[in-house]
């Protein structure tokens, strides 16, 4: 059972998604489930927007959290860690908190140094889109997708069951790692696609050419897609998972030049062999996606 | 008009597609045109497939150019650069030649050296995928992309007005460029995209982690596509293209390395310009593609 009073903080498109998709099973589940939802958000056209989707709808953190059972904070990272201080000292006696940050071990942190009145637990849908905000927002984000959950010092059977039901109502499939593991993985699945279709976005930006976008094509869209990314959710991911990423940087970069060298020397061989690996890499995953 | 013979060498994705679209366009053109096609294929599977669509198959290059007033070369780049040297010896008197390549410059400097007798213009259809073969192979794969076409020496009005034609009869967008300026852009918009992709998918592969593919969702999975691009095709776009690919992968570094040192030294104003800045660029991208 999930419980009644659930309060979500950021209702961008994570935290909105989140708050349709909860809507969505409450109405479709028989018999229908209880549900107060709060909604708290800075921006007053997203509390326009949410209105009718909420029981209550605040700008204030701490009425937002005052009466909830399970708070899940859909902020960027670094606003979670924020948050998570804010909450201690808003509800010294307790409650059960969730988040949805794209990195985890700073969040694992700051979850531990919660009073031992607060049951926590981490999560992270892997899902999302260049476009932010609650305007992109829709219920069946999480269909299908895998959800990360990471337990810390402060989780107890009884939030691990909250998360889990909400996964269930969500339609997502369950996966719990360690945060390391999750962040180590994310930088390479995440973080580093971003970087790398950033840079290409602005490789082709300063050609400056006027036949440059004329040219491109579905590669280049597709290839260069997450580079719409919001710079303030990047920016916290990239110095919250700062040494994960910059590995990945590393490795990536040294590829790369292992390739240059190739071009430059015109060894075949070695070109054939890189191009060749790499196809066969592509087709392995798209045998394992599927 | 279009000629009535025509020869279609490298009945890929590419050859197959403008075959295709070809007969597509010749059955749904009122009156119908006269077509005789000649598809040239060395794979015996793919000559097997494509034996109702032409009106001979054949894997013998000088057979299959005989009597063609129109050839059309869908082979790797090299290929078609070495092709070009066995049509002047085959075909003395010339005939009209066009390819569909996907780098120019290598391929003008082989049109200019034809005999005169030839007449011979440079194209290259803006739209690939990431699956090669006539299995792929789609009528409308040209539709509504860009088909640059690049003039040389050997071109005259008559071999641009059948270019024209062709590109008008798959439904493509005729855009004209030099040869030099089309590589450079596409070492932009396609060959630096492909080492992009590449790249990150064979880090990921590398990880040797279970749960990647897990964890990994549609982000990677767009950023990561075009890395399945035929192994023998790159291999010649990398060697034809090397000097604007190089200078791209020398620019492209420079950015990532930038962006690597805003992380390291937790520089938060650097790094929140260079993320909002190529937001902005993306968002300018997806205004010149609508």
């Amino acid at each position: 059972m999930l419980v009644k009073r659930v309060c979500i903080v950021g209702v961008g498109l994570m935290g909105g998604s989140m708050a349709l998709a909860l809507r969505l099973a409450q109405r479709t589940t028989v018999p229908r489930f209880p549900l107060h939802l709060t909604l708290v958000d800075r921006d007053p056209k997203t509390r326009e927007a949410v209105k009718n989707l909420a029981n209550v709808v605040t700008a204030d953190f701490a009425e937002g959290v005052a009466e909830a059972e399970l708070v899940i904070l859909a902020t960027p990272v670094r606003t979670v860690v924020h948050l998570l201080g804010e909450l201690a000292r808003i509800r010294p006696f307790g409650c059960m908190v969730m988040d949805i940050g794209s990195s985890k071990a700073a969040i694992e942190n700051a979850m531990n140094h919660l009073p031992a009145t607060f049951q926590a637990i981490g999560g992270h849908p892997m899902c999302g889109r260049e476009t932010a905000g609650f305007s992109a927002a829709t219920p069946d984000l999480f269909r299908k997708q895998t959800f990360v959950l990471c337990r810390n010092a402060r989780t107890t059977p009884a939030i691990e069951e909250q998360a889990h039901r909400i996964v269930n109502l969500i339609g997502a499939n369950l996966l719990l790692l360690p945060a390391e593991l999750h962040d180590n993985i994310v930088a390479v699945v995440s973080h580093l696609p971003y970087v790398v279709a950033a840079a290409l976005m602005r490789n082709a930006a300063t050609m400056g050419d006027e036949h440059v976008w004329l040219v491109s094509s579905t590669g280049f869209r597709d290839t260069s897609r997450i580079s719409g990314t919001d710079p303030t959710m990047m920016l916290d991911i990239l110095l919250t998972n700062k040494t994960a990423v910059l590995d990945q940087l590393a490795h990536y970069q040294a590829d790369l030049s292992a390739l240059q060298k190739f071009i430059e020397t015109e060894d075949e061989v070695g070109l054939r062999q890189w191009l060749t690996e790499t196809q066969k890499q592509y087709l392995e995953y798209r045998r394992n996606k599927r």
